[in-house]
Parts: C-alpha cells; structure tokens; sequence
C-alpha cells in the first residue's frame, strides 16, 4: 500500500522545519523546528536529518515516507547552485541528503514548492494556470500551465525577482547583477536602501512613512512599489493566468504595497489576459513550502 | 492510414496561404496564395476555401486532410476575439470554417503556430523549452515549456507586445491600451511614431537614420530598442528557455536591433537563466505559419 503521508522540509537560512503531510489532503499532521547556527552542507543535512526523524516519530509513522525539501534557491536538478541565504554554490544536496537519510529526496526550490502547495491545497486549487510570487526577504516566482510547473530548460523558471526595472545599472542585487525588481523590493535590499537614504525600519515601516507624508519614504515607496507591481502585471499579460497567487513576509505586513499590485493589473495588464483573473493572497501561510515540497517530492519520486 | 500531409492556413490581414504540408518532415508541398479585398468572415472563409481546395488538387492529394489556421489575434477557444489586421471582433472563425470547408478546423493564433513551426521541425527542433518573439508589423510571442505550448487560463497567453514599458500613460498601442512595447517597437506603431517625428520610412530607416547621426531618429531607435530587449531579456529571467527564437520582418531588416537584443540578453538576463541558453533567428521564414498551423491543427485534431 502507497502511504498517504509525506515528509516536506522547508530549508531557510538560519532555521530548518519539517512536518508530515497528507499527500492528497495537505493536512500537516506533525511538524518540528530546528536551528542550524553552522550553515555548512552537512550540519543542515544533519539538522534536516534530526527534524525528519522527530517530525516521523510524532506523527507514529511506521517505515519509509517520501521526502521533499524546498531550497531558497537556484538549483540544477538536485545540486544547489546558488543558495545566497546559506552561502551556498554548487553544494551537491540531494547526494547529501540521500546519503545521511538513506532513501532517495527530491529537491525542489522554495517558490515552485510553494506555488505547487497552494496549486494542489492552497489558494489556487480550482486553477489550472497559475503565476504566483512570494516577496519576503527576497523575491520569487513560479508558474503553473495547464496543470504543470513550468521548469526551465535549465530548472530555473520563475526568477521573477531578477527581472530587471532599469535599462541599464542600477541597484546592486544579492544574485550580483543590478537594477533587478528585488535589489529595490525584496526585504533585505530594501531596508538596506532604507538605511542609506536615511529611513529607519523595513518594508512595513517605509509604507507607514511614505503615507504619512514622508518625502524620501515616498520615493522609495512609489520606485519600489510601481517597479513591482508593473513586472506582475506583465507576467499576467505574458503568461495569461487564470489565478495571481501573492504571498510572503513583505505583502503580508505591506497593505498598500499589495493593493497597487492588484490595482495595476487591473489597469495594465492586457484587458485579454486578466478576463476572468482571479488575484488571491496565499493560503497556507507558513506552511506553503513543507506541504508543497512534500507533495512536490512525493509526486517526482512516484514518477521514477 | 493516417495522412502523412496536413493542410496549414496563414491568415493575414490582405492575404491568405494555404500549404500542404508533411506532417513529420514540415517539408510544403505545394502552397497557394489568395488575396481579399473584403475583410468579412464570409469573404475571407470563401478565400480560405478556394485557397485549400487549390493547394490540395496543386498537391494531388486525394481525401481529407486535417487543417489548422493561424490567425494574428486573440483567440478564445475557436472564437477570434480580436484580429486588429482584420477588424474582427467576436467572429465564431472555427464555426464559419467548419461549415464552409466541411470539416473541423483547429483555429490557432499566428504566433503560437509560428513557434510550434520552429520547435518541431525549424531553429528549435533539438529544444524543449523556448520563448519565441516575431517583432514585424506588430510584436507577438510563445512560449513552449517542456515540449508543450503554454497556452494559459484564456489561451492569450504569449501576448508579448503589450507588456507595459511605461509605468504609467506611454503612446497609445492598437490594442486600445497605452504603453505597450508595441506602440514603441511594432512595424505600424513605429511608422506611425517617426511620422509624427517628422521622420521618413520605418524601422529599417530609421536604424540607419539612427546610427548615420540623426539625433531624432536615434532617440526613438534608443528607446524602442532598448525597452524591446530588455522585455526578451525579462522573459528568458522568468521563464529560463533553452533557446530564444527572433523572427519577423522589422528584425529581418533591422541587425542592429537584433543585435540589442542579443546583447541585452547576454548582459540582463539572470545568470543562472542563461546558462546554454541559444538565441537563433527563425529558420522557416515565411513558412512558419503555415507549417506550424498545419502541424498543431493535425496533432490537435488528432486529440480529439
């Protein structure tokens, strides 16, 4: 018998969670917490290791689940290439991870994790076709086309964050390259731009400001705000789907910053493209990336 | 026996051609060109008509072949419902087409049949996943994400030329919105543009007007260049294909502008995204909307 659980790990910087998920359901019958001060390759992999097995012993599980684990990241097949949280390049993770769990674990990156979750269980499971992006401490994207990820030629699909707002130069981005949308409106970049034009605080705080009048917190917040928002609603008209799915830290405490994305898809987006477009907030919280990597992995591996 | 040939039709906005074509190979053998004055439905479904017929008995094919249409427009199912060279609103295409021609007929948008043209038996034929861009006397796309034409919610996705270039206003488009790169970049809109500059020809004059000294003509080629190749190089970030495929008569007769385009996508694109990628110029000419609409009209037909 096909067990009805999987395991899904989320992999963060610092932290590292595991939980036992319904594979049909998405119900999170058991889920553990761990710290990883080291962020070498092998302390996460033993980390990850630690959580799995509690996470197993919590929810009784007898023998052996599927496991996915979702990376901040750009991966190619299950090596890390970039994971700039973990200071991560080229770490060959999924060999680590099977070597130290014994059995085989799909790799998948954060956002297709998450986009997948809220596809199958989520906000968009009435949906075919989705695009979905997260800003949070950085930013990502994922799309759905009729029912499947799209993945790239190369497994990087959905780099959304990279898109670039400047014709030429620009901020300094995380990835190396400038005048990419998450070099002005992932949380990291931001409250770094913040602090160098004076601001005191974060996304939330700089949202407060530019309502209340602040000049320079205006500036950002119109940049940040208009550059964001346009590159969705160009996706929408590039990709035609039926559902927007927006997620992740910064939306979630940025009212206005959400609103103007909503509101420039209405306005900008080819009128085509967004008949019938749906634009919901994502449905699972914190528990997108486990139940998506969990389902993600139990579905790559039942596929061989 | 399944016919080894297909019937592939590309619409224009004055003129039709009907091909015969061999459904694996993509070799035509033999085509037929109509022209009609009268834009109606009715008038240009005789002039498909007429077309098929001449190109069937050119090709000395007895019986019935599949057939697929490729129209410039929006297209909702077999529903045209806009085709800007066509004055269409709401035309019931598939319907018309089927009573006429006695038969099912697979209703394609030019630009997704261009591109299936490319991937199966063109520049593309060893890829999986590309992006396709024609920028002539308007601008389209496709998308084709593991062997699979991406088609989104509505089946408009690809809508490239009306990605906003603009935050806000920008010139006005022929799709009744502002801003779009084809009001900038589109062999029509850039017409029209040095026009109102007080400049002569279209685009291919203008690239040499521009790179003569003009300083008029160099600030239009410098924006509708740019903003043109910095949306390609945004798509090969957020949909990381193998291969990008250029095509259509304003890049044929603009090197400079593909050769932005080249170099935009080699230094904005992601890293990551780019990794292998290719980028070719469109190997069937005037054959890939022939060739891909009869390809997809048999191979959707055969799906039933």
């Amino acid at each position: 018998m096909v067990n009805q659980l999987a395991l899904g790990v989320d992999l963060g910087g610092t932290n590292v969670r595991a939980a036992v998920v319904d594979r049909e359901s998405g119900v999170v019958t058991a889920t553990v917490k761990g710290v990883h001060t080291d962020k070498s390759p092998e302390a996460v992999v033993a980390s990850i290791a630690r959580a799995t097995d509690e996470a197993t012993k919590l929810a009784g599980v007898v023998g052996r689940l599927s496991c996915g684990v979702a990376v901040a990241g750009q991966l190619r097949g299950d090596v890390v290439s970039v994971a700039p949280n973990l200071g991560w390049r080229e770490v060959p993770f999924g060999l680590l991870l099977a070597a130290k769990l014994g059995r085989p674990v799909a790799v998948v990156n954060d956002l297709k994790a998450a986009a997948w979750g809220e596809f199958r269980v989520g906000a968009a499971r009435e949906e075919t076709d989705t695009f979905t992006c997260f800003v949070g401490s950085g930013i990502g994207g994922a799309t759905i086309a009729s029912g499947r990820l799209v993945l790239g030629a190369r497994g990087v699909a959905g780099e959304i964050g990279h898109v670039k707002v400047k014709f030429e130069g620009g901020r300094l981005c995380g990835c190396g390259e400038y005048g990419c949308i998450e070099a002005y409106a992932g949380g990291v970049n931001l409250a770094a731009w913040m602090a160098e034009s004076g601001l005191e605080g974060g996304a939330a705080e700089l949202e407060v400001q530019a309502h209340a009048g602040n000049v320079e917190a205006l500036r950002l917040w119109d940049f940040a705000s208009s550059s964001l928002a346009l590159v969705v609603a160009n996706q929408v008209t590039a990709l035609n789907p039926g559902m927007v799915v927006l997620g992740g830290g910064v939306l979630m405490r940025c009212p206005k910053l959400y609103e103007r994305i909503v509101k420039t898809i209405e306005t900008r987006a080819l009128a085509a493209s967004r008949v019938g477009l749906k634009i919901a907030f994502a449905a699972l919280g914190d528990d997108s990336g486990v139940v998506g990597a969990a389902m993600l992995g139990s579905e790559l591996q039942s596929r061989g």
